[in-house]
């Protein structure tokens, strides 16, 4: 092929590629959060991106994703080892959809290597063959902690959730933000307390899951097409619109429970409920931070206790940017064990996008280089390259320009790509061992011995 | 599914899995190479896992590779939209096998968005369905950079790249190794001289490449049978074999090329390899760390100048573990341009399984942890719960003990982590702010006040 004009080179429909201005971005949002993760004792997984399906499909965890089976495709050369390559036949093999199914194959399969209660971070990518619409995307990297106990896991894991998400969006800096707590047990005991029997509550818990999305009016509609009195279904608007300051709430809901029947599971929910809110004001997490909500269920079947979600304020149509939640059986699916886990995810690509697209964050420079080193004359190159690596060795990144362009031309090419500084030497700066260093922001130029020139620079980089 | 007893969750053979002490070793040594990258103004990108298959198999670029295809698997309940998903049919897609076709791709995606010379790295993983053997994955990542050029790129970009790789390997800490440097130019010039016609110089090129692998008996034998005359194969043996200091060899090539004829390409490979050793003298490269090999050839057909292989001494058996080139026509073939690049690449994953299994590097830590808070007694926890914030807010990583177990227990189980300190707070220290501070590879204990907990912890951190 000559030519590759025939060639269609664009990505495939939702796979999303970043310009080096977001993917920078990303990767300083990926040292945020890791950094926060860390601190708190997560440590880092990676699962392959490929598993065995029959894992993907394991308790029929796939839900309504549509999962990208994989198939070797052997160079024409090579159509001769197709049936020996122990690549085909019955071990159908597919990409990754979500990292909690992984997570529970890792567990078992490096059961005796790992220190429990078992505290991961992952931050890898998974795949989804959804249609591409606005904001999904087909390939896209999720930040997962969970942590994982053999028989009990202490609610005080439970507290750290909202401390975390706190010290990562405060440290994001993308304004003011609300984390929503609930527990599934409180809901599932309230609705068993007002009669409604054990095969409705899962069908009730969802409709009152999309309160916010459909209304009031609606939620009524549906819980009654389940068959929920219109008696029940008042005392159900009336709990899930509780509102009032945490402890507020807190009384509001210990209130209730006094005058309901079957009240075991409720009071255990919201015993746990207050000893989570204890944990997260005692890691002083800001009041103003977190709420109770009781609407909140998170549609996943898997939450038994603690759930969580994240709203930016201001910003309510982007839908929670951080959500998790607890569960009982979830992880320990291959090994037939119940493993309780508590885990948040932050699903980022799509977080990127919807960010910038809102003007909420910004692209980094298109560059990591903090100094062009420009070039004068062929001849004294030798002193760039020095310089340049003077200037490395004290942490500083540095493009040196080799090409030869007029000066306003390499002034323009470090400007276009966020470089705040250049540094000239001309024949004359050479032979006094000195720069000029300009700063492209200001216009300023000044002056500096080339022993100085790295403190110099990193001053003003600050 | 009650038991998971029945489902296979190993990984699918070849795809590689961590454990937390290792994948902390990944990304331990991809800080490192992402600081160096980014210090000489690489900056990042990522291309999607997937890419059309026309798009793989672009210029033959298959090569020998096996490239898995994707293809969608959709859930039970969702059978019906098959045919509708605009997953199926015509646009076949398939997982990317390296990361330079991708390039050439993202290249002509974003040909207006990008300044050029287009430094950039990546360290994505790719996919190669070959038969899983020792040391050879289906899944691992790559570490690359590549500077690519729309018309011109100077010769100073690839005498970059041994100073990058230096600081690299230096960083890495893995013992001495040494950087060969070769020019395709001069292998193709000094065939051309010695009157090897065209059509053979790529396979005697081949044929001397593995001069390492199959010695110099079986080089000869293997150029004659391409019709290579007995003088023409002596004069190959005696040009490859010649050694020496950098300058030495330079000297000598200079030498054979004055009693050579038709010498045009010889001279400008001898040219380009002088102007790269100075280049790279100029980055202050010491010169125990490179040397001229004329017989690294890189196998690639794609290599049109400088080459490079990277050798740890005393580990020779592993193989190159850093490798790349300058090539002409590899990046702008969606464009039908010529976009001359140079560039190097560390198989990460391999290398760390390597150097993993010849012990020259050690895993980490299981856990980032530096410090665990220890539970002494459950009515504490509060300060448990504020003391772990205040050293994680000074920068250190804290795992706070949830669980009631015996003190002995809870310093067994940081010390299995590698987790260096405890902190120790009963009732007498809490009512006296301070803490016992236990230093579990020492055994040492010290009493530490509360209130400069994080300072001496960070002290004993080093």
């Amino acid at each position: 092929m000559a030519k590759g004009d025939k060639i269609n080179f664009s990505t495939p429909s939702g796979f999303p590629e970043f310009l080096p201005s977001e993917k920078r971005l990303e990767l300083y949002l990926l040292d945020i959060i890791r950094r926060v993760f860390e601190s708190y004792g997560f440590t880092p997984i990676e699962t392959p991106a490929v598993e065995r399906l029959e894992v993907l499909q394991a308790k029929g965890n796939q839900g309504d994703n549509i999962i990208y089976g994989i198939d070797p495709i052997l160079p024409p050369n090579r159509q001769a080892e197709r049936d020996k390559s122990g690549e085909t036949g019955s071990e159908a093999r597919a990409l990754k959809f979500d990292q909690t199914v992984p997570l529970a194959a890792y567990i078992a399969r490096h059961l005796n290597e790992l220190t429990f209660p078992f505290a991961r971070y992952q931050m890898d990518v998974v795949f989804r063959g959804e249609r591409a619409k606005d904001g999904r995307f087909r390939q896209f990297r999720q930040c997962d902690i969970d942590v994982v106990a053999r028989r009990e896991l202490s609610l005080l894991y439970d507290a750290q959730m909202p401390a975390i998400i706190t010290e990562i969006f405060e440290a994001i800096n993308i304004g003011d933000f609300l984390i929503r707590i609930n527990n599934r047990k409180v809901l599932t005991g309230f609705f068993k307390s007002v009669g409604i029997t054990e095969d409705k509550i899962k069908s009730c818990i969802s409709i009152v899951d999309n309160l916010e999305k459909i209304g009031e009016s609606k939620v009524k509609q549906e819980l009654e097409k389940e068959g929920v009195s219109g008696e029940q279904t008042q005392k159900i608007i009336d709990f899930i619109k509780i509102d009032g300051s945490v402890d507020e709430v807190l009384d509001k809901l210990k209130y209730l429970a006094q005058n309901l029947s079957e009240t075991e599971q409720l009071n255990l929910g919201i015993t746990e409920l207050q000893t989570v809110i204890a944990g997260v004001r005692n890691l002083g997490v800001a009041e103003n931070r977190f709420c109770i909500d009781l609407s909140i269920a998170r549609g996943l079947d898997y939450y038994t206790g603690t759930v969580y979600e994240t709203t930016l304020l201001g910003h309510e149509a982007l839908g929670s940017i951080c959500s998790g939640g607890r569960y009982e059986e979830l992880v320990g699916v291959f090994l037939g064990e119940k493993m309780p886990g508590v885990g948040i995810s932050i699903g980022l690509t799509r977080l990127i996008s919807r960010l910038l697209k809102a003007g909420i964050l910004n692209t980094l420079a298109a560059t990591p280089a903090q100094v062009m080193v420009v070039n004068m004359q062929e001849d004294l190159m030798p002193t760039y390259l020095k310089v340049s690596q003077h200037l490395r060795q004290a942490g500083i990144n540095v493009l040196t320009n080799f090409d030869k362009r007029p000066l306003g031309k390499q002034f323009q090419l470090a400007d276009k790509q966020g470089i705040q500084f250049c540094v000239i030497i001309g024949s004359e700066e050479a032979a006094a061992q000195k720069s000029s260093l300009k700063d492209l922001k200001t216009g300023e130029q000044v002056e500096v011995l080339l022993v100085n020139l790295a403190e110099e620079v990193k001053r003003r980089l600050g």
